[in-house]
């Protein structure tokens, strides 16, 4: 019978196993590229036939024209007017949290007074535009569409423009409701590498382009978003979904169990490693996990990938522990230990840290409030969750008083001149009435 | 004789012309991802020996090992040591301001506490590792290294790695000077796609790799990042430099002259537009462009962007000036206008505002402390300036009670539920006793 792996730190070929975890889930966005491309190609030089081509191809329904793409307004309504009444409540309460959360990361224009009367400081714009992909399919996604538009709509992007999937033209009503929700009045049934391609360029006299481009999708979608970044802002490229458990011999086998597999559920690669000083917990944790499994509807691809790529590490000391994790950098870290604040300043490396056995992962999937757009594959070590900061762009502001110029002037020549460039020398003597 | 190009908003085709300044500056960078692929790929495969391969190429010596490749730090100090009072004077002036207005700008770790007993926070955490391209050559650029290396050392990063070419085996004693003052300790010199390379993948038993990677470059390094973006986080892609300048008829044609040239003589490709309702003015600057050109030891260069790439747009009203800076999102505006702070809100895309005449644009460059690390070619619509931030990251703190859990448990049950996550659903559940 199969079982998780268990590695221990003083196994002889350990570095070389957890190796694999660390080069786990390296997304092949070389080998996507070309058709990505072709695909970016077509869209800006014939637009919307594009587009349309595209649909036919691989959502298999046949749009005649733009217009069949758009998703009616009143659809939206409907769906929501149609939602049994404790889901509506519940998907209400979600976007309230998540609505707190996001406004108390939104940053402020700051001026900061000198002596010398001169001012500098950071001007903070909403972007104006902005397109959010919302994978979609047989699966719903609303709380999707829930993260990426709640920090769109707090940091006062005007125009939000959604793009899903509608595989032969149907779409999921429990998104659509919660587009209603979020007040989105401009979606469109395009999915895959056309819509970010469609949000990136535009399309002339249909669409516009937008300025920056956020969420989840599969491999054609990470790599269009990498392909289109520059001409527009991105999020972050993101792998499949993960899970870090830091734990002692305190925790509970049966909620840990529970918490690997729901990262497991999403997808064959997710990947979700336990680690532990506990021997006690391992075996624990590994018999639970085959107990589990059987109640699972999704038990194929959750056995696939909690067996293939999950593992439990057994370690010697809790500092061994989270340095692992902090190599590791998993997309969600829960810390399942005695005295969790001393451990929190050491973690460095994870997208959003889950402490306590009240908070399993699936509280910050739905309802906790922080955005669940979090980096996969090691990007913990330097990208952030999605934010509202995300959807504003900053400006700085330098306004200098005559004073400063008199006092700081000769100075910025002086840098200038070492640095051969004698126009901006000129252009700042000139306000001192000096020659040279 | 040749002139700036002048534009009236009021001739028949002046959209094509604006067209034109709105698709200044787009990097080919389709045109050269074949042979910085390459360079990336031989790095990633062969490591040391394919860095050397390129310096000998590229740069014009033949390092014999990766020692040779080391920039000695004792030869930083003696730069430092060798340099002109006033110079260095200068640049620790510069060093003080720079560092004072990014302290302003480092996020700090926060938690929020609810009356049902959880926390949700974000922790701030800076890089580990940052590699930063400084650019080489002929021209030095310390204010680069300035501007680069001091929002690392104001985030916290341990270890920052710098990499600049050095043709022929020789590197400006100017920047060696700066690093000896930014106190760095590890320095390459490698150049162009292949220091990005070695950054981004590390050399095995040689040099580790960096976590993000920022600074300037050319349409090799451009690409280079962008190829690399994902593996690690970047600042930008930025290509060439930019001004433009909002004016009234208050505003003094000789300093609008100096700033507009203080841009072109950066580079052939640089642009720099005038907006204004004064047609006096207009011409006024095109004539004193004309004149002063004459005095600049760059003046080819100078001449070949102005004539070529800038512009002097005249307008029917302020609001209309102010609509189509916005349209252009240019890298560095002036405004030099009678009432800047009236116009200041409605703008809305620059990466950086330079307000009123004793803030010529170059004071941003060297002296006044914001970043000159700057968006460019119109996206500064939806990127900012290189901040502190781009050197640290964050992480969600969730740590619910139990009290949350038993409020908000079912509703998450009811959400997982919805989106066919049974294991989501059950590793909730268990938490509160429940079965289903």
């Amino acid at each position: 019978m199969k079982s998780i792996l268990l590695l221990n730190t003083q196994q002889s070929d350990f570095s070389l196993q957890f190796d694999k975890i660390l080069k786990r889930a390296k997304l092949d966005i070389q080998g996507v590229e070309k058709i990505v491309k072709e695909m970016l190609d077509s869209i800006r030089l014939q637009g919307n036939k594009a587009i349309l081509e595209h649909i036919l191809a691989f959502d298999n329904w046949n749009p005649k024209n733009f217009e069949d793409l758009k998703i009616p307004e009143n659809s939206m309504q409907q769906a929501y007017d149609n939602l049994d009444d404790k889901l509506r409540c519940s998907l209400q309460e979600a976007y309230n949290r998540i609505f707190d959360f996001h406004q108390k990361q939104k940053p402020k224009t700051w001026l900061d007074f000198e002596e010398n009367g001169s001012i500098l400081g950071q001007k903070i714009t909403p972007l104006d535009r902005v397109g959010l992909y919302i994978p979609g399919g047989k699966a719903a996604y609303p709380s999707s569409l829930l993260m990426n538009a709640i920090p769109a709509l707090v940091a006062g992007v005007k125009e939000i423009v959604v793009c899903t999937p509608a595989p032969c033209n149907e779409i999921n009503s429990l998104l659509l409701a919660a587009m209603y929700l979020c007040g989105i009045k401009e979606a469109y049934k395009v999915g895959g590498a056309s819509a970010i391609g469609m949000m990136a360029y535009g399309i002339d006299n249909a669409i516009k382009k937008v300025d920056m481009i956020s969420g989840p999708g599969n491999i054609y979608v990470a790599t269009a978003k990498k392909c289109v970044f520059g001409e527009v802002n991105i999020d972050m490229i993101a792998g499949p979904s993960e899970i870090g458990i830091v734990a002692d011999s305190n925790a509970r086998a049966d909620y840990i169990a529970w918490d690997l597999l729901s990262q497991a559920e999403h997808d064959e690669m997710a990947s979700s490693i336990l680690v532990t000083t506990s021997q006690k917990l391992a075996s624990e944790v590994s018999q639970r996990i085959n107990e589990f499994l059987l109640k699972l509807p999704r038990a194929e691809i959750t056995a696939k990938s909690i067996y293939n790529r999950g593992a439990i590490i057994l370690t010697q000391s809790l500092e061994e522990s989270i340095q692992l994790s902090n190599a590791i950098a998993p997309e969600h870290l829960e810390l399942l230990v005695s005295n969790p604040l001393e451990v929190l300043p050491q973690i460095k490396n994870a997208g959003a840290i889950f402490i306590g056995e009240n908070t399993p992962e699936p509280i910050g999937d739905y309802i906790a409030g922080p955005n669940h757009t979090l980096p996969t594959g090691g990007s913990a070590k330097f990208f952030s969750p999605l934010s509202t900061e995300h959807f504003m762009k900053k400006s700085s502001i330098i306004a200098f008083s005559k004073k400063a110029m008199d006092e700081l002037g000769e100075k910025c020549g002086i840098l200038a001149c070492a640095e051969g460039l004698d126009a901006h020398k000129h252009s700042v003597l000139i306000r001192l009435n000096k020659k040279d």
